[in-house]
């Protein structure tokens, strides 16, 4: 085979750029052995489901999708109609990075965005928008969706997620979970998955594997079955019901049973706080946000971030100058300080 | 890791019981060296895309997506509006086992099913459903799919294909073909793809690789440059679009570089002929379709069809009693010669 | 003004062609005083609601759109998801005139149609279509449109209605009317609206105005309120909510209060009796199905035909040679009379 | 007839309370004189079509709908894909006001929304909003829709039209008018129908009659013939093609004939110029935006916008505590005096 040479010095723009993790590997390895039933009638399927309901402690409805914008919108669509409207952050990936994928997927639900400071939401900014229309001139809001760690790398405790769920019980509004990220804030947290979710009061979460260290696939899990109801069907019709499934679902067995999953959040974790920890002391440009997930977010003038660059940095800036770095699951420890020193030179 | 345990014995009730084959895999685990920008701005992607170039000798316009469902289904949405319709076998897979996803991604446009004898498309089918309604009452007829090879194991010759996209251009249709198997089909003929598809007049064509000996991933292959117009976008809104990209376009660079694409369905197809060969003295049963790529449909009444079952085997069965086998890259001849012995056991 | 000369000689291609019958346009009339609140929050909409309660004898629930293809289309798209499918005739209107909306509305519901003889829908062609398939790969069916009167010309009895709503809910199918030509339906039966529908098991009906005597409107009633949920967002998304309301509502007051909806319907049914009596006798030609609305069916080979359309008359014709004629609630009887003279003379 | 009593004292909340004008009444009993074709091919479609062209003095496209959500959604839609973006002003009709119509019609199209001070779009708000992101994971802008006069009661020169043109070109976008009070921009200028649409650059306008006097009805006209490419079908599915089309279109024919579009519309904006002058000395309260056609805005504290309430007036109010009064083709001298007396009273 042709020999493809890529740069192989890790860098930190998306966490996507990782590959797949030894365990989600191995686990594809074993199952590629000979043959198995097409459309998920597989024994691997038939595991991960199994060890998504004994993660979660409860007999969740479970599928596989091939991206986080599918599994999004898809589970989206199952709590709205056309003419419903999803609530959301202003910086919620649905919003900025899907390229209309909630819309389409439903027909046409308009997400309803709140301002807010850090990208969290709250019990208040739901509450503005669920009440400030309520003609049928305006679409319905049916649903919020949160994202768990943000996309400012921030995470909703448990306490934050009662109150949220909270709120949604009370205007009559479904509770969805983008899990992009997922394991990052229950490593970040500490509790059980159980506990972020179900018994928080979230009813449907989508668990990102991509950027937790498998090549593809997210898992949209069900905690209120009626919502599932059919829902094969509308993954199946949106063109993401693999044939070969066992590929889509063995992974999740390797990193589920081998803790991997767990042990790949809290090292991507770990290496956003040993970066903040290492840039701490810059006075030419200042951290945004706190650092609880896998991303640290660090604000400065154009010229320093040129500098970096200059240094063979790659990071997406957002609006007002501030740059991100995110970690994976194989984030090299000498590589973040790298980073960190040319950050602390660059901003001392 | 929990051992689960797969009967490996080979059933043939679809080419999407095979696994990985050794090319793709060892593709996919050289591109899983370090990281790599995500979303395709990878060097697989582009050596992918440039190996199609190659292999059609033209330059056409590639991407890549997940299942079959989603490539179909978003290229004939790229050829249609709602309102207009799609010109296809009432044998088609787009018609009946997609569950209304040409529908559902073009928002409605409407299938118009030929009814034919061996699930071959005729120029004067075409004729007739393009010309039987021209009023606005009725979706407007603007593509036409082809499967190659067909549902039923056919392969249209390239004669055939030119005299049907001559009957396409003429009544101003497009030309879609479904290349689920469409190494098979080129495998068949021993013709090159470009004399298969542009050569004779196909426009976009959606090349199989699942079945191929991918774990997952089709290639939508446009010829004519200003269909594939936006058509990053309509993928990346539609769900299709792979962060970790290398690993939906890295198997392909090992099939094609390989040749593995090609040597797969020879193999496929040479077992569907041996199976034909040996199971031709049969007169309880009869075969039905010439036996052209990698399927054999076995004509036979239902008790004698029950005994196959008992002896353990699985495959598909059709209205009026037709068994379908197909054959995949993988296919063990040991276990097609078993299948065969119990044929004739059973319909001597 | 220009003066616009139309030919007043009547035509009986299409019920279509009438104009607004004197009780539609008094109430149009009597609403056109001074200003009305918009968006149906008026007393003549209130009022025409009102009516229909009468009218059906229960407390449903009536929307009022602009046309059937959206009255049809929205209320299926109610009872069904995108991957959902809906059992018809072949011959249904839904299904073969309106260039695929059904499909549109629903986001890809596919209609499942059935063969008939004569355009009725049987139980067993229901249950045919509703178990031929369970698999995930294709629309699950979820609800059955029959049109009351049909295509044909034709009337289900009660008894026929209530054994198509027994075959429904057993096989959880929801039950649609499409009642373009309800009126029709009720004159030829002589039972009240409510036998017609919910007594017999229908869930929602379209009752159709225009054909009946109005300019514009079709109203949706539903007979099972969770159906209706958030109906009225939906009509106003899809662009079905009229702003000056009491336009589209106030000739319904003046059709169900003055009784011109059945007196016009007797009329219209009464026309065809006459036809189909009057040319009963003819040997060059046959009268298909029984006529039990408003439709006569004429089959005879095309030379006959022509000479009928060169005597002016214009009409469709159906794959086979079938002339069909329809009549209005404004027919001439003189101008049937007319019509079956030229008839008897050609076809003798 | 149920004497429906109507409380027959005008308000001015909104246009749309007001009834049909004389003209198109007129229209529309002469058109209800016997026979006509269906779908539009009848002599009152044909005289209305060529009355637009007359008026527009160029060979435009004219379609017909029931409304302006339908005539504003169906155009959008006809200039993008469902991965595309339409950039309009927040305050924009179609965002507000239209349930995510413009959303499911294109099956997904983003609106982007930009921040005006008075509800007019800027070339430089275009830009920035057709600028700030060129990548696949974000709608590509394709269409500006502008509402003229504006939902602020603002109408934009045809210098600033010019100029929103010309960075539409520039930037590869298509220019559409949302007209729902056309006529009153029109009337306001002082210039033709022509110099306001395509002589300025604009593409496709939604050129709006119920708000001018009629019953039901807005025509769609486009200026580039390719845009209307398969038109009549996209109306056609979408259950926008009245079947009795004579009565949507000879309305049209009464108003444009007879000069009355032109005439409600300046009676409408010289009501508003009216109160606006007669309360010009109001202290406890101020009129926001100049008053440019048929909308007068004030704001001021609720206490004295409820007193306005309890002598009986209705009006919508919106955020910040402004109240809208409209005026329509019909509107009582003596009412808007009596309104201005009552504001005067009340705010001085």
């Amino acid at each position: 085979m042709t020999h493809i040479s890529t740069d192989n010095s890790q860098q930190f723009a998306s966490d996507n750029y990782s590959g797949i993790c030894p365990e989600a590997w191995a686990a594809m390895a074993e199952a590629n052995q000979g043959h198995a039933t097409a459309y998920g009638d597989d024994p691997w399927t038939q595991r991960a489901s199994d060890l998504f309901r004994d993660l979660f402690e409860t007999e969740c409805e479970v599928f596989f999708a091939f991206n986080g914008t599918a599994a999004n919108s898809l589970s989206l669509a199952a709590l709205c109609q056309s003419y419903h409207s999803v609530i959301c952050a202003q910086s919620a990936h649905v919003e900025t990075d899907e390229c209309g994928a909630p819309e389409f997927f439903s027909n046409g639900s308009k997400l309803l965005t709140a301002q807010t400071t850090d990208g969290k939401m709250t019990p208040a900014a739901i509450r503005t928008l669920a009440t400030s229309r309520n003609d049928i001139h305006f679409p319905k809001p049916k649903a919020v969706t949160i994202t768990q760690s943000t996309e400012t790398g921030r995470v909703y405790s448990l306490d934050e997620l009662s109150q949220l769920s909270a709120t949604c019980r009370e205007l009559k509004l479904h509770l969805h979970m983008d899990g992009a990220r997922f394991a990052n804030a229950v490593a970040s947290i500490g509790c059980t998955p159980a506990e972020m979710t179900w018994k928080a009061g979230v009813e449907v979460l989508c668990f990102g594997g991509t950027k937790n260290g498998m090549a593809i696939g997210e898992a949209i899990v069900f905690f209120d079955h009626t919502l599932a109801q059919d829902f094969d069907y509308r993954c199946k019709q949106a063109g993401q019901l693999a044939s070969k499934m066992r590929f889509l679902s063995s992974p999740w067995v390797g990193m589920l049973e081998s803790g991997a999953w767990q042990r790949n959040a809290q090292h991507a974790n770990a290496c956003a706080t040993r970066l903040r920890e290492s840039i701490s002391g810059i006075t030419q440009g200042s951290i945004m946000y706190p650092t609880e997930a896998n991303a640290v977010f660090l604000m400065s003038d154009e010229a320093r971030l040129e500098q970096l660059r200059e240094r063979g940095w790659r990071f997406y800036t957002f609006i007002g100058g501030s740059a991100r770095f995110m970690f994976a699951w194989d984030t090299d420890l000498a590589r973040v300080d790298q980073l960190a020193a040319d950050i602390r030179e660059i901003m001392a």
